[in-house]
């Protein structure tokens, strides 16, 4: 049976390129309910659960009053509606704040929960659910994922993932034409975002599809070996002057200690994952001090969660797809699960948009599985190409102002 | 009259996004010249004056039978042809070295040789044609201009530096919309290439045209005051939290060390410029020590100079223009010339393509003038953003393949 109220969106954790495209998505479903009578107001809050606790909410039927701001918004990088990193404890840890958000949702009439996020964030929503489901309180709760990571359970890939990778490999390209015009040895080292999972550094291998590719790649399924790795470098520069190395920033050697730490050791972040900024460097030096050609590192850092300039196509229009199918779900009386994108068994690429239970999706972490690592565990195999590459297909037709692509800020 | 012959074509120095169409360019102008029966045959120079040296040259008009691919080589990014970093000597004090290319120059009949490059590359053009004119061979040789740095005299600005200004500026645009999603003080530094100019630093400015831009920007044309831009960070902190902090590579102290010399002091390149890497870890370290909120530094790197995927149609275009003109004004006589941008007085962007005697070009470097400094030094007047925003505008149509721009490789 229909449940009549009201509904919020939220973001979380570290932005993407197509994070807004979900929000675009949930704010074009909750029109369509709004249509049917079902939703009445669609709250946006802002920098996540954060803002909700402090009712900093904003209507985003309003702001979105003139509908074709939804497509500038979907070409925007980054949580249009701001972020936080604030993981809800256990109702049993933080009684309050689990009755401060139902006393919101009761003020405000709020029925319908939209959650966008990655790992964390379904934690909160699995909570989120749960409680309510035991304080008599009608809501349906629904995660939507984005992470550039793409490691999360249960769905074939992330949005948000497909873009960064177009964004990787398209650098990657360039990188390779440009370290190409010079003739002595010189090995440069790209480091790529993802501390648990090697999903966006394997990405960077798509650049062979359209010419040179990377001629080492190192992810964190595999553990990193300094000795291996020199000989590696050493092998290819047998073969040719240039060496293009891509390499995860979550690389670890065989004692678990993370390749990067030699730079950043000490340092946590407030989920008290390790901070790392180093991997890249510490590679330059081993290669410096062992083979003493000209080496220099390259860090995307965070050009490569936001570059909306070179979004997927295919990746935006499943996050709208998704954002919109979560009020879907939502409606249709699910609680507590999140989307998922499931592709079909073929050649072709097709998706469907399904949900699955919540629990066991948070705080799991999917991994690049063996088959799409190569042998050595310095490149990935054909069908890791295979199912990498429909994922960065399509351009967007992007606005320009002033010849920069624009941006909508909420 | 008019000289036949064949003619050569050679890239130098750091790559750029243009430096190909303006190979393009000169390949366009030579195949009118060899319709109408004055060139032969136009060679490409692998590695720049190495290539030439030891007679690795291609036939560009068999590798361009197609000329559709012309398109394709305009959007690659980096020297299609190598490059090279040899700067040739004094006649005086390598005369072998003159002999040979005096040798070359008969035994292919070349009467015409293009130089695209930058500073040092003009120098080469310089040294050549002083020589073949002393030695009664006659040869016109020209230069093509070429560096992201934009820091040639005697041009309004330099092909290659709009493309990375364009990129610049969109990624400054994009890294805003990233760190203003959290709501704690943070302060993230992005380092840009420029030795002793501070253009493509100022094209940071840019991305206010579409939004928000940087809230400091720091260029070489000004001494870096450790206290300044404390006092800078910690005001503008008081505004709100994520400020965006634009620096070039080449920032200076008072006593005239680089700024970046702390973490990579000593290494020289070959032409005994000092080697920089560390600019924005410096600004890192300073703000985390003094005022100890997060901080984080990307230095663009690489990307910054060959990122064809955001190159400006306007820089493409003139850098196409220049290379046809460049085989124009040899045709007509000229020798000993860069060919340069004259851009006319009014509000409309209009530019000529014209050629400058070389000598007082070479070896001298055009900074970033005053009128575009603000008062503090510490960011781009409204006149600066007004000479800058031209450069940036419109967009290649860009080729596709598995996702990736295409790219042709000779």
């Amino acid at each position: 049976m229909l449940l009549h109220g009201n509904a919020v969106v939220g973001q979380s954790g570290g932005p993407t390129a197509a994070i807004n495209a979900t929000l675009s998505g949930v704010i074009r479903g909750a029109l369509d309910a709004k249509q049917k009578g079902i939703i009445g107001t669609l709250y946006g809050m802002r920098n996540g659960i954060e803002g909700f606790l402090s009712e900093d909410l904003v209507d985003l039927f309003k702001t979105f009053e003139d509908v074709s701001d939804l497509g500038t918004l979907e070409a925007t990088p980054a949580a249009a509606l701001g972020s936080c990193r604030r993981k809800l404890k256990s109702h049993e840890d933080d009684a309050p704040t689990y009755d401060r958000i139902l006393e919101i949702l009761k003020k405000y009439n709020i029925r319908y929960f939209f959650y966008i996020g990655g790992n964390d964030s379904m934690d909160t929503v699995l909570k989120l659910s749960r409680y309510a489901a035991s304080h008599d309180y009608e809501l349906r709760v629904v995660g939507v994922p984005k992470t550039i990571d793409n490691d999360l359970m249960a769905t074939d890939h992330t949005p948000g993932f497909g873009s960064a990778a177009k964004f990787v490999a398209t650098t990657v390209a360039e990188i390779v034409r440009d370290i190409n015009v010079y003739t002595m040895d010189a090995v440069t080292i790209v480091e790529i975002m993802g501390r648990d999972a090697g999903w966006l550094t394997a990405s960077a291998a798509l650049a062979s599809l359209n010419g040179e590719g990377p001629d080492l790649v190192y992810l964190p399924e595999r553990v990193f070996d300094e000795e291996r790795f020199i000989n590696d470098v050493k092998d290819r520069l047998k073969d040719h002057p240039a060496i293009l190395v891509a390499v995860s920033e979550g690389v670890r050697f065989a004692d678990g200690e993370y390749v990067g730490a030699g730079t950043q050791s000490g340092a946590v972040d407030v989920f008290g994952h390790k901070y790392l900024a180093g991997t890249g460097k510490v590679l330059e030096s081993i290669v410096k001090n062992r083979i003493g050609c000209k080496v220099r590192s390259i860090e995307l850092s965070l050009t490569q969660r936001c570059a909306s300039h070179m979004a997927s196509l295919t990746d935006i229009n499943e996050s709208v797809t998704v954002g919109k199918g979560a009020v879907e779900a939502a409606i249709s009386g699910k609680t507590g699960v999140m989307m998922t994108i499931e592709r079909a068994v073929g050649e072709d690429y097709v998706t469907t948009v399904r949900c699955a239970d919540i629990a066991g999706i948070a705080n799991a972490i999917k991994t690049v599985p063996d088959e799409y690592i190569n042998e050595d565990g310095n490149g990935i195999t054909e069908a890791g190409i295979e199912y990498l590459k429909p994922l960065i297909m399509g351009e967007l037709s992007l606005e320009y102002v002033n010849g920069l692509p624009k941006h909508f800020v909420i």
